[in-house]
């Protein structure tokens, strides 16, 4: 990869992003255990939950409880999905420090989410955000379907950059850039990192990547070698439709971080603990296969006691 | 991607490679079915089986029936691999075009898999490349563990550099580099191609690329912006190792043609009768999950009735 700053911040959503679509809710005691087991691995950001209504996210109805009980460590910071002002005040009775909300870059996904255009759905958070500066709280943008919408099919970059703009007016401390689908290809990440960069410093801007298509690592390398340090990242790819066995969600933490560290970028990460981590959750957690790809090699590897098998090439 | 010929040539590898591996004997119709499914598709390279003893792959014992019943087409070459004359002359017996033979830039990966060092493997098949080039064969190269062995560890690069030299003077028509284990990085795999590319036409250099680490469609791009336009793949990524359910083995054909024609790089496959195939295949075939990312999603969606479901970025 490109020379220049040779190390990355993974912020972690596996426990947010991941969870919230399983259908069979995860005791908070698994949900504490899961994000400590981060901590311990290395991770300084980690999305723990979503201060939404029980109502639309059950899986994560235990909120509250799971950003009090997760584990305080120097230098790891906590955020979590705070859709409005209500959600915001469980986030500040919890006492975590990064409030993260979502807006698309598509009206029809964004109307789909939150019943709002981007307009209204923008002006409704000002207030939240405007708490949020004056609290101390960092803000954290999710701005998704920037490669790709289900519904409406291409979003031009001019689109996400006029939003980037918007949102960093609205006080978004981060934006992360979101390939929701998992349509973007290399080009089209680095024509729109190229793009964004030039309304907003990139140390501001992260990436979100699903792997939907496999396309996850080959983005990220597109991203980085565009000069973001900062990727979204689910342990064990967490976070597929658990409907369609076998299909990806986010970008799997471990492969990202073993790419990462294999082509000499620091994460601060240890794998082993990931991998393991992973393993724990498949097994323990969710009783279901995860679509990540190196975990799932070096259990392989484990099982089989020693160098893999071949013949021929 | 880089700017000139905006097209790559994808070597179907999964009949041989892929199904090598598995466990259970395919019937030969089937195998002549999927051939006929991969032409059908618009693949103009097809490795059909190894003409190795059935001792040692039962899976490939009825090579001889699958190379004389797959359909023959305009433009399209059938390969199989050839450990020696006995295998060659079963490949002319076939009319097959093109012989595959391997060899491991790996000393102990060679002895593992052949039982010879690499100078009495190569200077073994010497005769058989005589004749194939007497007999108007084509010849194709594998060499493996271009970017590490399982059991050596890193493999050096003047190392594979030497070899190619060798295989050209051999009479070697292709060349195909494999990153038998996955273990390349997009910048080890840059660096190698620069460094074949000074002793070999890159019009002759393949890769054979592993998604063991989901680093198979990364490594792909790394090649394609050094130069390379020949990629070896296998149909749903058959070839993982069936007893660690989930590792991956080799690219994924679709996954490859999806992010190519994506990115605006023609392969003249047609990519949803590839993944009509792959389901076939995991469905008909083998009764298990193939790691392929784009026909799990394909499918997915096409399961789920409509877009993907979505819930906040």
């Amino acid at each position: 990869m490109e020379d220049g700053r040779r190390e990355v911040t993974i912020h972690e959503v596996g426990p947010r992003d991941g969870l919230q679509n399983e259908p069979e809710v995860v005791p908070s005691d698994a949900k504490v255990e899961l994000v400590t087991r981060l901590a311990d691995a290395g991770l300084r950001r980690i999305e723990v939950t979503s201060f939404v209504s029980p109502h639309w996210i059950p899986q994560l109805a235990d909120g509250d409880e799971v950003a009090r009980r997760a584990p305080r460590r120097q230098g790891l910071r906590y955020s979590a999905l705070v859709p409005n002002m209500r959600g915001y005040q469980r986030l500040l009775a919890s006492g975590l420090p990064t409030a993260a909300f979502f807006v698309s870059a598509s009206e029809t996904h964004n109307r789909k989410n939150v019943n709002r255009s981007i307009r209204e759905h923008l002006d409704g958070f000002r207030p939240v955000a405007e708490r949020a500066r004056s609290d101390g709280i960092s803000l954290r943008a999710y701005l998704s379907t920037v490669c790709g919408c289900p519904y409406e099919g291409a979003v031009a970059a001019p689109r996400v950059v006029a939003l980037v703009r918007d949102l960093l007016d609205l006080g978004a401390d981060e934006i992360s850039l979101g390939d929701t689908i998992g349509v973007g290809t290399p080009d089209q990440v680095q024509s729109l990192v190229k793009a964004v960069g030039e309304v907003a410093p990139l140390e501001k801007i992260a990436l979100h990547l699903h792997d939907t298509y496999g396309r996850a690592l080959v983005n990220a390398r597109a991203g980085y070698e565009s000069g973001i340090r900062i990727f979204d990242s689910s342990l064990g790819g967490l976070g597929g439709c658990p409907y369609a066995p076998g299909a990806s969600g986010n970008a799997a933490t471990e492969d990202l971080v073993d790419l990462l560290e294999a082509s000499g970028v620091a994460t601060g990460i240890d794998l082993n603990a990931l991998v393991e981590t992973a393993a724990w959750v498949e097994r323990d957690l969710l009783g279901r296969s995860l679509p990540g790809r190196v975990f799932r090699a070096r259990l392989g590897a484990g099982r089989s006691g020693g160098a893999p098998r071949s013949r021929e090439e």
